[in-house]
């Protein structure tokens, strides 16, 4: 449990990211000056370039720290491997600061996979839970919806997706605030016995689970947007692939929208006029705007942002580890899933 | 090989889909009077239900006749049992008649499974194919791509998937007239050795053949509606929460539109000025106008459109039916896939 009389750290892995130090820096510093709390932020990375941008910035007195790591993962990296070979890397150090309690959560912009694993190694999966997933939040026509697992699990088991279904709850009751949230399972039709193997059984251990989760079935691909569940379960192939396509439909459609709007003066006209709104919508579809994705099962707080986050995204991404931090998410999340009724569900699978 | 001095002759299950018979007979007179070249269609179901509303319609001498049948399987009926307690229904009645070669093919709005376990039933599987597919059409920036497995196969195995790619690439090649279609995997990175067990193993059996097949490899969710590939193989279970995603995003879309316009006049009036465009991009997304999707792995053609199909879908479905039998789509596929190099990758899984 978190002591409240000490104050929150946030470390932010500023060598991650498509586009370098700045972004996060700059993310870091806007946090700081609009995030409401008492909160220190920790820059990890290479220091001289650290102070070269704060430096260009000058925020004036914030609570930014920095300290030093010797070199990153690049994108492209394996990351055990990249791991091994780089002990001193931004996201090594970040990982280590916060398993050894010197940081609360980490924010990163680097290669997923190096962060999943550096997070297994230095913080530890919780205990009773089998595998982490990382959790990530989608636009719907009414609202949010937060989608797990979206890429720590390529292939998973029933039991992997009923304990996704409660860490997914937890996030969405206390960081989200929805107080009885709605939790779906990713499925190809609504009746029970509909679907694969895995999503059947997974099926019958969440309805079977129903006192301690507002489980509202089975959800198809078309009630994700139309915002039917708070919450969707699901393996983590299919949920990356549709985080992927989601994140790309604001640019697709205004692509699409500009092929047809070139056809007439008229539309051109229109277009002109209602340019707000259509940045506004597109925007609504850049889920990088979100907050970035959590991941969960692990002891400790790490937020995983896109590669090329703006200082917006960033900005965000903090605002979700703090509020993660201070409602001790991490820790609800092990002693829920290690309540003895779950013994009985671990043995059934 | 179909006898080229024949008339081809088109069944449609009038019975199927949401709104009854009349989007079904309106979108055969439509395709009649609009699609070139010479063919009959054959309406299947209630006959008086059927007269009644070609003595509305009243759409002058057209090579249209009716077969009757007995009933219907519902959309909520389980496939398989209905099929039994039912042997008269439309999509019974309908197969048969492609079966037995009174009909080279059919279309029908009704009940998916109903619509394949009939297919499975009166066709048959294709000799070498292991799992018959449904393909469908998703619009792109670019154009369209053709999307299979979206849902005969909950669970897939590897040679499932490439029997997938040969059959979507036959199809885009002999249907859409694609000359070398781009064959993607969908997976969740573009290394072969990313992705579930499923998709890395599936690679190997595609990477293996590039002789044969243009395999572009790996295509991630953001690679789809960018038109980075002209076919995409997925498990039925992947490829049906897309399809109903990607079927959802227009009417998603103007609703999170229609909330931000409302704001301002200006907005509003750039609306009504844009309107056409709205509505164009909005008909871009909606998956039904495409012409169906298509059974893929049986002796014959069927092709499924959704329950809410217009008649512009139902004419764009028969068109489809049309080209794929033109050009012996279901015949090429049985004499690619059962050619003799095909046995030694069989052995291989």
């Amino acid at each position: 449990m978190l002591d409240p009389s000490r104050r929150i750290r946030i470390a932010v892995d500023a060598m991650g990211g498509d586009h370098g130090p700045e972004a996060l820096i700059r993310g870091a510093v806007e946090a700081l000056q609009t995030i409401d709390g008492d909160f220190d932020i920790l820059i990890v990375g290479d220091e001289p370039a650290i102070w070269r941008i704060l430096d260009e910035i000058r925020p004036g007195p914030l609570p930014i720290f920095s300290v030093h790591a010797q070199g990153q993962v690049e994108m492209d990296e394996k990351a055990p491997r990249a791991l091994r070979g780089k002990p001193r890397s931004s996201i090594a150090v970040c990982t280590a600061l916060v398993g050894s309690g010197r940081a609360d959560a980490l924010v990163s912009a680097g290669n997923t996979g190096a962060v999943v694993a550096a997070s297994l190694l230095n913080l530890g999966r919780m205990p009773g839970i089998h595998r982490p997933a990382i959790s990530a939040t989608i636009p719907t026509s009414s609202g949010m919806c937060v989608i797990l697992d979206v890429g720590a699990n390529a292939d998973c088991k029933p039991l992997n997706l009923y304990q996704f279904a409660h860490m997914g709850h937890l996030f969405a009751k206390l960081v989200l605030g929805i107080e009885s949230p709605r939790v779906g399972l990713l499925n190809i039709g609504e009746e029970p016995t509909k679907g694969s193997a895995l999503a059947q059984a997974a099926h019958q251990l969440l309805a079977a689970d129903r006192e301690r989760l507002n489980f509202v079935g089975n959800v198809e691909g078309r009630h994700i947007f139309a915002g039917e569940a708070d919450v969707v379960v699901c393996d983590g192939f299919t949920g990356n692939v549709i985080l992927k396509l989601a994140g790309s439909i604001g640019s697709v459609g205004s692509r699409m929208a500009g092929d047809i709007i070139r056809r007439s003066l008229v539309l051109r006209a229109g277009a002109l006029l209602m340019k707000p709104a259509l940045v506004s919508l597109k925007r609504r579809f850049n889920y990088e705007e979100y907050g970035g994705a959590l991941l969960l099962g692990t002891r400790g707080t790490s937020v995983i942002c896109h590669g090329r986050s703006s200082p917006r995204a960033i900005r965000n991404a903090i605002h979700v580890a703090l509020r993660a931090t201070r409602a001790d998410l991490a820790g609800t999340i092990a002693q829920v899933l290690t309540e003895q009724e779950l013994g009985a569900v671990r043995s059934m699978s």
